[in-house]
């Protein structure tokens, strides 16, 4: 088994706000985080998949596919976007990068078998800065 | 003569929009970071003074002092904030990373004799991104 | 379960000696790690704590909480202090990267619980320099 | 236990080009990377190892002696050649970073108890390219 | 002034051989480089432009056209490619990264224009691996 | 003209205390960094010279050959080293990045005729953690 992994990465604005509280609780909590004019960040994301290098190619995963596949399912709904507004899948959800992970996860799991019939989704892995970090295996 | 520089960051949200364009051509010359819902970045900003080390010292600035002043006059201003609505000196002006760079410049050229008399200001150098930087020596 | 990561530093001296040894043979041993007189690194420590990230918050663990409980219990311990002389924990031990990671996750081991109920500790990872680093999970 | 990793680098030339294919079948699957003149990539390398710290040097390994070992049986091999033409333990296999991977994984194991009995072979981490990495755990 | 930064990047193999000297004198000067089967590199290349900000957009030079004129006139013609052997304007020249970094700036002043009627190249940084790099200002 | 540089780095304790002061004073000005049993940090080294490429070789200096330079006049003199007491020529200054810079110049100014007769040092670049750096043009 070996893992390989994709770097990619995109923009967003996001503020941690939970609507069923007060501003005053959502301040305490969140701190300049819930600013209600919003933040943003530079996100960065590796995803790795596991598999046996196919004997024909030596690839497990082709990464020029794999790009292409994060790039057209996670980064086209992501980038230049504002994560409480614009983007469908955490409608409802805090726009923690916990849960931007998750959501991620589900999008590479349902897709990733349109490029490898052998290859599977082993972590998806998410900074929202260089100093902080989130992992998820599903 | 020695430069010396501190390296700072923070994170804000911003969209390019000039409200004197439709909406067509806004999107036509700044694509998806035209987004009216605003999209972010993780800034990164490296400031540079000069002058002669102190023979007390050895230094040309109190890097922790810099630290200070840059936190307390340009990360306070910027941080966690949209740079469109909240940040008074960016009122009126595009939100592109080379007009904050001219900005941070002048706070800091006012700024800066708070805490050394003989060091000057050189360059203000802003990322955007990990690919996007500018330089403003004033 | 998502793991959460938060990056930290900290600069400190150390030699590598053991005191039960000839100066000789630890100069054959470590090298110029030896040196009596001691030298120096920039550390780079990364926490990384798991859990199922909350309903309310989004999140495994409040990051700042986390980046307040490593500054107060560890970089405060560690930070411009020589290891082999200032630091507590350290005495009577090797002050090598893999002892400083042991004593690390101790530490935050016995004081996570003062922030969260919930996260556990998972791993304690500790750059010696870019190219050098060690990783403990307990 | 304790995982202990040394970053080392190379630079070497390949292509990836499946003999048994037709040219138009090579450039079709690899794209640019099937170029008949090759090209070539900075390669980074992390190799840990795993085992519990020695009391008398509080090491797992000596990185220095695990840095001369990769550098012997690694470096030596792989550093400005030709992947294709010029390394024995590559020969008729796809030059891909996972067999490369695998390969380097074959070197180590073979060669680390040369410098320590107690340590053991964690994983091989090969970055081609600061966005496309494999990891093999044998 | 400002001076305005993208940052791009492509892959090549090259040799460093004067084919007007022996076999043994070229070994002599290049070493390792001098690999008649060729090695490899990861080339990062930052090109900086200077001008004033327009007042209607803010830019000094859009960062998106400068990164679409790099990929066309520089990355398609040197990535994935054998600068001895594939890449026109290098011909008869030693692969050096200084000659490479001229030719660059060659193509760049006479296409520069092409986006831009008022800002001006002013650097082309060349990294051939991230310990060497070179820098040419016309 | 080219501006060819190379990146070295070491490791080495040293304290900002001036003898001619109190304790206390020293402590005021240089806080933590004035604890008397020392602290350390990895220094990034970046030094850069400027001349025509060679005809023959298309070098404006042989990297090696610079890298080897710097090696044996400032890291033999400056790695795991302690700053104030082991290097000869910090004798008597103030330990401070800018002292040790232009320290380093000197020692690379008289000795870069060794190994060229034609390119000439533009600037010795020191970090001291990765957010605090300092210059020197001589």
């Amino acid at each position: 088994m070996i893992y390989v992994s994709r770097h990619e990465h995109f923009n967003a604005a996001h503020k941690l706000y939970n609507s069923s509280w007060t501003k005053e609780k959502n301040e305490e909590v969140f701190g300049p985080c819930a600013n209600e004019n919003w933040h943003g960040h530079n996100f960065d994301l590796i995803v790795t998949v596991k598999g046996e290098p196919n004997q024909d190619t030596g690839f497990v995963v082709d990464l020029k596919k794999l790009s292409t596949l994060i790039r057209k399912e996670v980064i086209e709904v992501f980038d230049h976007k504002n994560l409480n507004l614009d983007v469908e899948v955490m409608r409802g959800k805090m726009a923690s990068t916990e849960n931007m992970a998750i959501e991620i996860w589900k999008i590479l799991q349902s897709t990733l078998p349109n490029i490898t019939s052998t290859a599977r989704l082993h972590c998806v892995k998410l900074y929202e800065t260089p100093r902080n970090f989130v992992e998820y295996f599903g």
